[in-house]
């Protein structure tokens, strides 16, 4: 079978975990990727140890848009501020190359919602684009999703993650979004915070941040697959540590319902200790990817979710 | 929407919960259900609550597939003894009624096997199979594939199942099929034990019975979406408590593997201990034949596993 031609669009901490990941997977091959600055293209396949963006342009994004090589699929990792940031580069994508599959790592429901709206478009484009697929929204609600299976009702949903980062200038992007969801922030704030701004923040705490009541897709995900009715009964927090790479707290899904026989009760899902959260967003990334293409292949096109690609839950 | 209309073939402690399951989804309808007595059957759909299996018959199984009425999809809760006994119901029921959706909830891996043969003819019939969607294989297998995401090599599935059942009698298929994996057992033998044997049996370990290197179907299905190169890495067993309802373990899916970074961990996905096994078997089969019915209502035909309809294990 020949490998899935890939493009990763943003070379940040999660652009570069996923490099590596790829560069592992004998059915995919790197042909694209861009950053800020420029990009690089190969149709035979680039180096994932190192990439020269050789090509500096005004617009990497078009570019990669345009550039004459087959591209399959396209992950996308680049920082999502503000929040109509990624739907827009995806849906312009997709005007320029129609009948490809694209698949997003978004995390606030605001970015979701705006994605879930492309369904026209990608029906039209015969494209297929996968959102929230990352790690929470992404695996921790898949595994929501399964664990439904069991209940008569769900009551509540409660995603709680530990994150820990050894330098967090690596993951500049995704701590920079969740600085947003903290009270008194927003995307707009965090934006315009400079470097020294976030140092002096994370300086107060200790290196610590503890979130609560986050915006994040979980919530319409799990609305939009039944799993929940209301978008108030799914709850995600968490605690990162940027200063050290143990997990403060371990990054579990609690699941929490009504059996059939009239009982309480809650499955759990919980993640190793010593994944990364590159590791848990990526790996998750590359695998509702790889269904995105098995989709398009059958001619099914459209957004799916994260939680659209399991066993449905019956109403 | 219309409900989708439901056949039920098996009328013991299985079939009795899902029709209870039945009863309470607006998007079900119960409109078939045979025991080896006899069957009932209504287009308006059956009552949930109690069925009265009034036209009897040498047949049953025969009786429902040639009944007049429209099914869309068919869950097999018969106990699987011997070994080939689903596979070839399912196999003459799709041969008399093309264009259906069939689940079952096999457990070992010689008829899930046997069931993946049956793709051809599922494809030729414009049929839907779905085999090994219970709780393992089933929740505990997808919840698997899912884990799996965040590593880069799995090493081990450890599937370790705890059930409680106050009333043995109620269950017997199902206790006699576990039977069949204790050492010096085998299918055949358990199927000619007298009730009273089972209970000698049972006498002797106090109702207990604990089973390792089960020969569980998780071990082919993991291997076939690519989680594990070989089923050797696949261990189930578990704990029976066949006196009391609380279950004597927790029912634990423990993946472990090696991440990007090259660190060993483990992902785990744990049942509450308040669900009961005919929940965590009926709730996924009904998810899984949900999912079915979308599959064949965009022409998907074939045999697809409770491993494939996820996000894809990528090599």
């Amino acid at each position: 079978m020949e490998p899935i031609r890939v493009a990763v669009l943003g070379a940040g901490g999660l652009g570069q975990a996923a490099r590596r990941l790829i560069g592992l997977k004998q059915e995919l091959r790197l042909v694209a990727i861009c950053d800020s600055q420029g990009f690089a293209a190969s149709t035979e396949g680039l180096s994932c140890e190192h990439v020269d963006f050789s090509i500096p342009c005004d617009e990497p994004l078009k570019a990669v848009a345009e550039w004459e090589g087959a591209i399959d699929a396209v992950l996308v990792t680049l920082p999502n501020m503000p929040n109509e940031f990624i739907p827009t580069v995806i849906e312009q994508f997709v005007r320029r190359r129609p009948q490809v599959v694209l698949v997003d790592v978004l995390k606030r429901t605001a970015a979701v919602s705006q994605m879930l709206r492309l369904d026209p478009l990608m029906k039209e484009t015969q494209s297929v684009a996968l959102t929230g697929c990352g790690a929470t929204p992404g695996l921790l609600t898949a595994a929501a999703v399964l664990a439904a299976q069991s209940f008569i009702r769900v009551e509540r949903v409660d995603i709680w993650w530990g994150v820990g980062i050894a330098n967090w200038a690596a993951h500049k992007a995704t701590i920079r979004e969740d600085i947003a969801h903290m009270p008194g922030y927003s995307v707009e704030r965090a934006k315009t915070m400079t470097e020294q701004d976030v140092a002096a923040l994370l300086e107060k705490t200790g290196g610590v941040m503890e979130l609560h009541h986050m915006e994040h897709a979980d919530d319409i995900l799990l609305e939009r697959a039944g799993v929940v009715d209301s978008q108030d009964q799914v709850e995600v927090g968490g605690v990162m540590d940027t200063r050290h790479s143990n997990k403060p707290v371990s990054t579990t899904m609690t699941l929490t319902g009504i059996t059939l026989e009239g009982k309480r009760s809650s499955h759990r899902f919980i993640l190793g200790d010593e994944t990364t959260m590159a590791a848990n967003v990526i790996g998750p990334a590359l695998g509702y990817l790889k269904r995105g293409c098995w989709l398009k292949a059958r001619g099914l096109f459209g957004v799916f979710g994260c939680t659209d690609v399991l066993p449905m839950v019956v109403r």
